[in-house]
């Protein structure tokens, strides 16, 4: 199927519009627009201004969220929620998060005016990156109900709490509750694009998300003895660095035998951590991570025995210490087989993929089926100012939107969905 | 061999006086004596008297190296030299260095006024450990004559240099050249703790020295890609911590393949060094001695090579740089074999080894015949005040040193260095 000039002009929208976002920043010569920051505000202003201008209510959440709503065929519609997060990192590209808000704003644009028979809510989550107050998903949080007071008395580098940080923005926190999802919701959509190099590998432009993956992450401490480097022969050594060394190889080859499973030795420090000494301690960190808890979990302890076997044999210690874990979280199945439909109908084979990153989607889908799309990422290259996104992808994506939402109008699966909400 | 009652009483003395001097310290709650220190003064004061007290004169020579001369039969004999360092590492325990010097008086105190076809002199060397200057063996380079205006200019963390230290301890820097050795000097003779595990894993008291260990120090650099630890895949990834491990297994693997070799990384560090990221970088150092240079070149050919070739299977650079490269430096094989038979005489089985570390016989080697006796280290420890040495093992190196002494008085080889000096 040939992309239309239509939407070609469509998707350089997008494109230029996400751009122009990225000019909002706390920084003059880079992009960093952390949860409640100043130039939030004028983002805001500059999404509302598109969004009402297709006939869609607007407001912001006491969580500072951007809402807003166009209604379906009948004003009290159930409504299903499209969106992504507008926060970033410091040193951020224009699209992680911001393009899923504008591809939403984008589809509206494509419906011209017409009405569906659900409603649809574009969500602009003020926080996901975790960046100011070092903990994600601050906004998604509140649309679940869990944006609770240890949350607000939370505090950023300056000593500001989340709760202050909302009345500075001009916000309520009494009004927190009022963010949370009411039982209208149909489902919620994100487009992202995929930070990773998947896509581009398979050269597919869209990817159907099935699963979030868990991941758990660990410190891992091994403790021999630090000795003199000359006068220590080789066989009366207890050297954490070669033992950290052979442990590092087992957990790249655990992860290359377990399809589907990623797992990072990320940090390594040793003590003394001088040339001419054996290293007494080497602590590394773990990063494992997949679709399946079960598999992640069985790989864990297979990583955790190996490391206490080598450590065992080498007259080492080895403690493993959590310090994350968090479970995978299914996408919705029925969206899941929506979205492969209508990216074959947009002309692309549908990558089924898990996503690595978390996402909204994934707090989200704690209360309401969730499902996520993501667009091809050149060089895999993210948070950083060289992100990007071809324009050609973009259509792609604004063309399986408007596919996904005609099925959706007429899908007898989603209108019992629709009948129950 | 049983060891007289007389020997023990002196080995105890020796261990006595060790303590004594270990007292002689920069810092109140530990012993630290560094280069020229105020504390050396008391610990000169106290050796002299010592060495004075059995009949030979001292002096502090222009380096600050105390040299008490014991004379031979004829006044005009050349001489042997009996010696080791004064100065401490920082947190020093009471023998590094130390027990060398007192066990040379030792030695003069056992011979109980007896005079020898050639002369002794005590050397108790100012300068070995490189803590000041972050420059080690001073104190012997000044006998070899290497103590030049370059050394003299360099600066303490204080700012003051080699040279005003000189002055502030009451020496001429100008007196230099009068520290130098002159042409009759038979040998040098060494006595120092093993500072490793070797001799206490052969049940060994004595062991005796055949080369100090050439060795090379290097920086290894692999860059990889930084990259999402969650969304890129095993396969896709050029991740730098993941090299640097499996060439630290490889230098483990090689150290153990060729005898007497040990290589050690002891250092390791990762760029972003963060949990959830792939490693860029990963710099980590490698130190490698044998006491043959051939046999640590090839070794360390073979780790470049084998660095190289991980680097290019993994998508990674690396980068070998050198910091230290320092030629094995053998000793004297008469008195190796002379000291073999000493040991023997002692009673005990003379373990021939190579010296991991560096001392200043190494130096003393340029230029005249060197040899090194190595006492046991319980559990190898060293530079720690948990370091000790066994009373009995003290009365061994006593004896032993006192055969050497006997035999060497009736060699004909040294009698023929003996004219020729």
């Amino acid at each position: 199927m040939r992309t239309t000039g239509e939407t070609i002009n469509r998707a350089e929208e997008v494109i230029a519009r996400c751009r122009k976002l990225a000019g909002f920043s706390e920084d003059s010569s880079s992009t960093r627009r952390t949860f409640l920051s100043a130039p939030m505000h004028d983002c805001h202003t500059e999404i509302t201004m598109w969004v009402e201008a297709v006939g869609a209510k607007v407001r912001i959440d006491a969580a500072g969220n951007l809402r807003g709503f166009y209604a379906g065929v009948e004003s009290n519609a159930p409504r299903l929620l499209l969106g992504s997060h507008l926060d970033t990192v410091p040193n951020a590209g224009a699209y992680d998060g911001v393009l899923g808000v504008v591809l939403a704003v984008a589809l509206l644009e494509a419906l011209d005016g017409q009405r569906l028979p659900f409603g649809i809510e574009v969500v602009g989550f003020s926080e996901e990156e975790g960046v100011r107050f070092a903990t994600p998903f601050i906004g998604s949080r509140a649309l679940t109900g869990r944006l609770d007071e240890e949350l607000l008395q939370r505090k950023d580098p300056r000593g500001i709490s989340v709760r202050s940080a909302i009345e500075e923005f001009g916000l309520n926190p009494r009004e927190i509750p009022l963010a949370v999802l009411g039982s209208d919701i149909l489902g919620y959509l994100e487009f992202h694009i995929e930070q990773g190099p998947v896509l581009e590998t398979l050269k597919q432009p869209l990817g159907v998300v099935d699963a979030i993956a868990g991941q758990s992450r660990l410190e891992f401490t091994f403790v021999g003895r630090a000795n003199h480097a000359g006068t220590t022969p080789m066989h009366l050594r207890s050297d954490a660095i070669a033992g950290a060394a052979e442990w590092i190889t087992a957990v790249e080859r655990e992860a290359h035998k377990v399809p589907g499973l990623v797992a990072t030795v990320g940090a390594i420090e040793a003590r003394p951590g001088v040339t001419n000494v054996i290293a007494g301690e080497a602590r590394l960190t773990l990063d494992i991570r997949h679709g399946l808890d079960e598999v992640r979990n069985r790989a864990l302890e297979n990583l955790v025995r190996e490391a206490e076997e080598i450590a065992k044999r080498r007259g080492l210690s080895v403690s493993p210490k959590v310090l994350l874990s968090q479970q995978a979280v299914a996408m919705d199945p029925f969206l899941i087989h929506e979205i492969e439909q209508a990216i074959r109908k947009a002309g692309c084979e549908p990558h089924r993929m898990v996503s690595g990153a978390g996402h909204d989607a994934m707090i989200l889908a704690e209360k309401v089926p969730a499902a996520m799309i993501f667009l091809r990422t050149p060089g895999g290259i993210s948070h950083d100012p060289a992100e990007s996104v071809a324009v050609e992808d973009v259509a792609k994506a604004i063309e399986c939107g408007l596919h996904l939402l005609d099925q959706l109008s007429s899908s007898p699966t989603f209108h019992k969905r629709m009948c129950r909400a």
